[in-house]
């Protein structure tokens, strides 16, 4: 049994890892997003003389979208729509197959971090429905359901969702060129950056922005709590990264709630049951590696 | 083999049915929800010369909740801290069973109701994730994914999502004594009979109730889809069997994705993706029926 590939595919740079777990890892390489035809063959170069050697057995591709993941469809495996200029469908998946002749795995970036945080922590059984939510730049929501990321007709799009815009307060209307005041046009750290003038990792801990921030995530979350009843919520992204916030939304979400669902995890344990990523930021790489040895286990 | 029990507990009567299917029906009673010693009582004796005669191999139940389904509690298969007087930690599933001395299933009534619609249909493997929503005295979601209704660290409160709240045209609180305006607070039936003061029955057709609850249940609707990607949804409960009402929500949803999600079945089919139960009102009873067949399959 030779090793596993890991790529995170992004809109400025593919992480490539090769190993066999968060602590095995061999080799590991960031490449900028260029050209989809340079940047796959500087991805197919990284994994090529572990293929040669007989040391690669599958790779896991976790990837910005939208992606065709019907496996029924023509283009399975292709980046389909995507604004990224240049990339509009490109065959992601068939292109690092055929270079590299080794089974390939492919799901959103959100979906693949989802499983990241569910194959990698040791006590598997407790935490699944669950629910990882990532704000960035953007929002995005995967979700670990039965063992298996969530897809059906396409895949979540749970960033956004809709909630009650707090027009008092914030008369921003949003930056979602699709929903104007969704949780990615409102909560977002590009809409963040666009309501408050700054960037949020500029944001002083005392400013209002960071209320109002928690208002809209514990909203959104407290949506997909009452839509998956998930066993675990892990939040994941940048904006998160911001000290405190995770606590914020903790309150917030439990006083929203006001008692409906009266589960000990939320009275009791919510700082277990919201808890920021166990791999830190490399939950969609690692969960990428993780499809890839899911991809070639039997059954 | 015998044939199969499908009982659907509400608050004002249980429906007991036997028989292998919807279209094998041997004998049906509606016994109205009293006590639950006298209630149960009546439902064993139901089912009880079937039982003795070696005809009954299985029992489904759709219950109003909340429900303890968590398989290793102490507590499993009772009703728990519901408003419904002297209901309260029943144990339905306990009784019903040591009665019957059959394997019994248990479910929330509206995930029944989900895998009713899922189980029945004839073509199942495009029926998974299913998303149910009933819209009659209050708001349910049930939903099916690979194979089996959603369950979590409790099961799915969908209909307490909460969604933007239309003050300019529509000043009313909302009736949910957790939330005010969450979904259920908004469109229950219940709700329209507040702000109207009227039974949404009685309210013509050209009442501007209509508009506004067509926009508050796509809206929950819209959320539900971003959350979970579902191929089919189902529209159940009474309010929905308001002439025109589901034709609103369809058009209403189309509008607010906004073209967002670009799926076939929104874009052209949306007819077909949005619908009334197959089973028509019949869904809870059938899931429950549904669920006992499942119960005693191998695997």
């Amino acid at each position: 049994m030779g090793q596993f590939g890991g790529i995170e595919s992004g809109g400025t740079k593919f992480i490539c890892t090769i190993g066999s777990g968060p602590d095995q890892i061999s080799a590991e390489e960031r490449i900028p997003t260029t050209t989809p035809d340079e940047t796959i063959r500087k991805v197919i170069h990284f994994f090529e003389p572990y293929a040669a050697a007989n040391d690669l057995t599958a790779v896991g591709i976790a990837s910005f979208g939208p992606l065709d993941l019907d496996h029924n469809s023509d283009t399975y495996g292709f980046i389909t729509s995507t604004p990224k200029s240049g990339w509009q469908n490109t065959d992601l998946c068939g292109l690092i197959r055929r270079g590299l002749n080794v089974p390939v795995a492919l799901d959103t970036d959100v979906n693949a971090a989802a499983y990241g945080e569910y194959y990698w922590h040791k006590e598997k059984r407790f935490l699944d429905p669950l629910l990882y939510m990532t704000v960035g730049t953007g929002i995005g929501v995967g979700v670990i359901l039965n063992g298996k990321p969530l897809h059906g007709l396409i895949h979540p799009e749970a960033g956004h969702i809709s909630l009650p815009h707090n027009w008092q307060q914030d008369p921003f209307p949003g930056v979602c060129p699709y929903h104007h005041d969704c949780l990615e046009g409102l909560a977002s750290g590009y809409a963040m950056s666009e309501r408050w003038g700054q960037k949020p990792e500029t944001l002083p801990d005392d400013h209002p922005a960071w209320i109002l921030e928690a208002e809209y995530i514990s909203l959104g979350l407290l949506n997909l709590f009452y839509a998956f009843s998930p066993t675990q919520i892990v939040m994941g992204g940048g904006v998160l990264q911001h000290p405190g916030l995770i606590q914020s939304v903790r309150t917030k979400f439990k006083e929203i709630n006001n008692q409906y669902v009266r589960s000990s995890m939320l009275l009791e344990k919510i700082d277990e049951y919201i808890h920021l990523p166990i791999l830190g930021n490399r939950s969609g790489v690692l969960g990428a590696m993780a499809m890839a040895i899911k991809c070639v286990e039997p059954g």
